[in-house]
């Protein structure tokens, strides 16, 4: 239950990034719709067909009416898109990686996989959706040009996967596994902070 | 058997629009091949994996040999690609479109899933592999940036799902819908209508 | 056995040419081993999602370990990434093109298949990693752009379904098929043939 209140919340958070990048494309309703689907629901989808899980929104709608509800949302009280201060993308993106990202390694653990494809199946969750939606927007997509963000991921599923081995409630795990993906994204935007890279 | 043939001519016109786009990017004729399959049969596959049904293709090889038939006859008799008039693409585009948005929905919901989840799957069946040829060319996809696009296969899947709903003959409804499908993008086209966007 | 290890090495060289890759583009730690991750696993994870296999890294990680691996090596031992020899990525790619056609083709058939759907599984899981990596990278994949390239892959799957008929120890069928591969891929980087394309 608080499992799937956290992921209700993380998709419309993801909705919202979806949404501020299609405003800054200016792109229309429709356009707006696709985006933040692809953010909100991209990522977990692709994890349920690696997973061979059935796909979580095609059971449960909820999951489709809330991006929809957003996306109204944001057009309706938003009349001018360059308003949204900058930080609303980012931000919005950190919290829904966190979400994700604990949410994908959950589930994996949970189908019987392997702490590996725990910390994989979260990256993916965390890191597809918006893939996907850089790529449809013509874009180099955010995990390759960002500072430390897939890595986030990587970390935060490994403290998940280990806390799993711990007799704590769940609830917990899922708070500080969320948290620490949370905490270094936000410090690294904060701070730009990136990994070194390999040119010359 | 209706929808079968129906089926396979949204095939072969979709073959089409992806050989057309082929030709203008002076692609060689693997590149053909791949495109107009990309774009014929994508689509369906995508809907496929998630509805968690055989990937149509897989056990009825027509559609892949009517792809590999499309190409070879428009390499065979267009001596000169730069002759196709300019509306061959978006117009076979279009009746591709209406089809599969149809064919997209029925299946939904002949695998007893919500009509929310049918007008998804029917706007994903219809522009997905349109979207995955434009990725791969190189282009932002087509929904984002033409006229009334993915908005027409959200009509007309709705439309479908509600006169499911009757108790007309199936063919009635499959024609119908696509035929609303297809009369909205034939009209933007014609008079470039486009929603309004965000802008500033 | 054989096909186990041949599958492993095909993973590790395909990852070199994702490393390779990512070097270039001067990304950091994680988008290496994003991208050498996408190209190695890639084009066989959409393969087993098409073919409705459990995808094959699932149950057995030593695939995602030996790309883990090859990363961690690259990075260690080559101090400066712009002196790999232009060669590297290029002949990496052919070796891996070659092994992964191959493989896909083989298991098409091993899942009682069409040759023509084998065929196509083989040209699949030898392009669609690179492909996918082309596109995260922001260029037109590969397949559309190089010489002769997907066309080795479908005239290599085909030579493994004709053997297939053959009484000869699969084990020949592999290396004749993947022979067929590599050396017209090889032949085509050395005097950069290319198929006619449809230009005017």
């Amino acid at each position: 239950m608080f499992l799937y209140i956290f992921d209700l919340l993380g998709t419309a958070i993801f909705a919202v990034s979806g949404v501020s990048m299609a405003f800054r494309l200016k792109m229309d309703a429709v356009g707006v719709l696709v985006l933040a689907s692809v953010v909100a629901i991209g990522g977990g989808t692709i994890r349920d067909l690696i997973l061979d899980a059935p796909v979580f929104w095609l059971t449960d709608n909820n999951y489709i009416w809330i991006v929809v509800a957003t996306c109204a949302l944001m057009i309706a009280f938003i009349k001018k898109p360059t308003r949204i201060p900058w930080y609303v993308l980012p931000v919005s993106d950190a919290v829904g990686l966190a979400v994700f990202t604990v949410i994908g390694a959950e589930k994996a653990l949970h189908y019987g996989f392997s702490p590996t494809v725990a910390v994989l199946m979260g990256t993916l969750t965390g890191c597809g959706g918006g893939a996907i939606r850089d790529v449809l927007a013509g874009q180099i997509p955010f995990i390759f040009q960002k500072e430390i963000y897939a890595s986030a991921c990587i970390i935060g599923g490994s403290v998940y996967c280990l806390l799993d081995y711990s007799h704590l409630p769940r609830v917990i795990n899922i708070l500080v596994a969320a948290g620490v993906v949370l905490a270094i994204r936000l410090t690294a935007i904060k701070w730009q902070l990136s990994l070194p890279t390999f040119s010359k």
